[in-house]
């Protein structure tokens, strides 16, 4: 975001910010950052001297360097459950293809962050409790996505089940096809799609023979 | 494992091991803990304790607590990797339904540490590579099954993908099944079994209309 009058282009420009403003001004620096390597590699440094401002003050905004790199963390997986979140006019197999596509984009524009993130969590509580979080709100847009077509009905908790697993096999192969690329990308997004769409009937079929 | 005789019958018997079978002793001490406990929280002293020698005689064997724990770790992985080999008269569906029972069977048994490790592997590096080669060893079991049962080709690398993928989502679906309890153990395993037969025509499919 650029001011209208900067005397020193060289340096980001020293302006006046409201707390929310300056908040989300570094929260953006970091999301910058963490496209190019893991977020815990995030340095206060060089965020503190893109913004053109001090360690004091960035410490004035979040209590620790983890904090920061939490709330960095934060806004990369709301940016990344909003951008899923599909078009209601799209039917069922659109809003799936788009969202799956939407995802890979993701990972693609992210990859050293998330390769990182993927495969050592780390044994943080915070970090764990958020992608749980994020998990849950994907499952939400799946789950929503089936009921609104009348593929499932919400009420069945292993419709969620089968949902969350569906995604971890989402997470696994991303991971996978960047690492190596075994296949072309819409050959990935077509089995993703393929087998989410086969969860709602094995779902159905399964919950109606045996209820709980 | 007792001995015949024992002089002290409140401790382990300070019976001369060679070295091989110390070090399985050891380790088996470890296995018993880790259904307890994670892994990390395994303690050398428990350990000692119970096989009745000195800390310096386990650093002989292991030269750090870490190495230890790993080895700990390595020997439960290759008890799984051995529980779900399959027998070979079995048709692919009774293959898939044994593997997966034995693996669920397996999680149950050794709860504590599992859901720990499963959520919070850590950036370990040797950790991390040891459940690559775990997973890289279950789809073989997979693949090997799909293939030999005439279900699909196994120069297929987009079936190696499908087939992680899937493993991912046995262990998200088994690890949230515990939590959670959603449904019943049986409906668990049919909604694995069932997609997991799902995948070999997809990918046939996917690979055939897009020959790379």
């Amino acid at each position: 975001m650029a001011t209208a009058a900067s005397s020193s282009p060289q340096r980001a420009p020293r302006r006046r910010l409201g707390a929310e403003e300056r908040r989300d001004q570094l929260v953006g620096l970091g999301l910058e950052l963490i496209k190019e390597r893991p977020f815990d590699q995030v340095l206060v440094d060089e965020v503190i001297a893109a913004a053109g401002i001090s360690k004091g003050l960035l410490f004035h905004y979040f209590p620790s360097k983890r904090a920061f790199q939490l709330a960095v963390m934060e806004a990369a997986t709301t940016e990344l459950v909003a951008r899923l979140t599909p078009a209601d006019e799209l039917d069922v197999l659109e809003q799936l293809h788009q969202g799956l596509d939407a995802y890979v984009a993701y990972i693609e524009e992210n990859q050293a962050g998330y390769l990182a993130i993927v495969r050592a969590v780390g044994s943080d509580d915070a970090l764990l409790d958020l992608f749980e979080r994020t998990r849950d709100a994907i499952v939400d847009i799946i789950v929503g996505g089936l009921v609104r077509t009348g593929l499932a009905k919400d009420e069945d908790p292993m419709l969620r089940l089968a949902a969350r697993a569906w995604t971890a096999s989402v997470e696994e192969s991303t991971f996978l096809w960047l690492r190596d690329r075994p296949c072309t990308r819409e050959q990935l997004l077509e089995m993703l799609t393929r087998s989410a769409l086969q969860l709602a009937p094995l779902v159905a079929d399964l919950s109606g023979r045996t209820p709980r």
